[in-house]
């Protein structure tokens, strides 16, 4: 009890995780739809952007718009047609659609779907991304960060990060990709 | 083309896979969560078993229930109160409800959370489960099965087996599990 009065049970303010699925094996994206699952169950206001250009027919897509969550698949996103000046300059393009998302404050959780391919062709510095969000992510934000091959800076700067490791896959025994499963 | 007329495209009968996510890292629900997210988003008839008896409120459960998801607290859940016997009838009747799902043969994708535990807790022979599926589990449905130590029949058994691996958590950091995102 404080000498002001009556104190009132104490609730930390939320602390806005930085997780990053990374590593070989699968879930990486499955795992952070499941996070978008969960925080929208608890009606938080949840965007996916999906980095790699695709359709807007997989199973999870189809889902999200189902549900109503936020599906973003950026307009210009990574690509590895083109020569390097333009998949970076469309790399650079769909992280500033991101950094929109991110600093305007609408949303309690955001993935950034296969975002570290980025980083691993070299279309946007790591260090660069890492100070911009340290400077403008709001502090109660949850970012959820996917994609193989997540740099050191990356991982020093989250707060959880999770290694998926294959330990078997169908595709080796000829069993192909599934709708529903796969995508 | 046949000789008894028109062919029609080959589309390969939907090969049910047994999905297992394993490991000490953070992901094993969650990315079981994306799957049935995914598969809910193709119309895919989706059922969740927790075997861990837990609260109908998280995050999961609640986005299951606006989701029309079926979401099945096992009654009689793994338990690690009360006495070796009383755990080990639990843990039975729990695997016979989850039985009763699995050859009624109504689901697409069925997901066994936390199933391992009761082969780590002798509750359950990993041998008498797996040949029950052999036997029994219709052969396009998809079964994912989430916990730790997942046992080498099980590994053997599986289609898909992911292992997730903590490389950095924030309990370590001191900040508990949030709402929307731990649970």
């Amino acid at each position: 009890m404080s000498e002001q009065g009556v104190e009132l049970p104490m609730r930390p303010p939320r602390r806005g995780l930085v997780i990053v699925n990374t590593g070989n094996g699968k879930g990486k994206t499955t795992a952070a739809l499941g996070l978008a699952m969960r925080a929208w169950g608890r009606e938080m206001r949840v965007c996916v952007i999906q980095f790699i250009k695709g359709t807007d027919r997989t199973g999870e897509a189809l889902a999200a718009r189902r549900m109503g969550v936020e599906w973003h698949v950026t307009g210009s996103g990574f690509t590895w047609t083109g020569d390097k000046a333009e998949q970076k300059r469309r790399a650079v393009a769909a992280w500033a659609d991101a950094q929109g998302k991110i600093a305007a404050g609408d949303y309690d959780l955001i993935v950034l779907d296969e975002f570290t391919y980025a980083f691993e062709f070299g279309w946007l510095d790591a260090n660069d991304v890492i100070e911009w969000l340290r400077g403008n992510k709001p502090p109660a934000l949850h970012l959820v960060i996917t994609g193989r091959g997540a740099p050191p800076e990356l991982i020093d700067y989250a707060d959880l990060v999770t290694e998926m490791v294959e330990v078997k896959h169908p595709y080796r025994n000829g069993i192909a990709g599934q709708p529903g499963i796969e995508y």
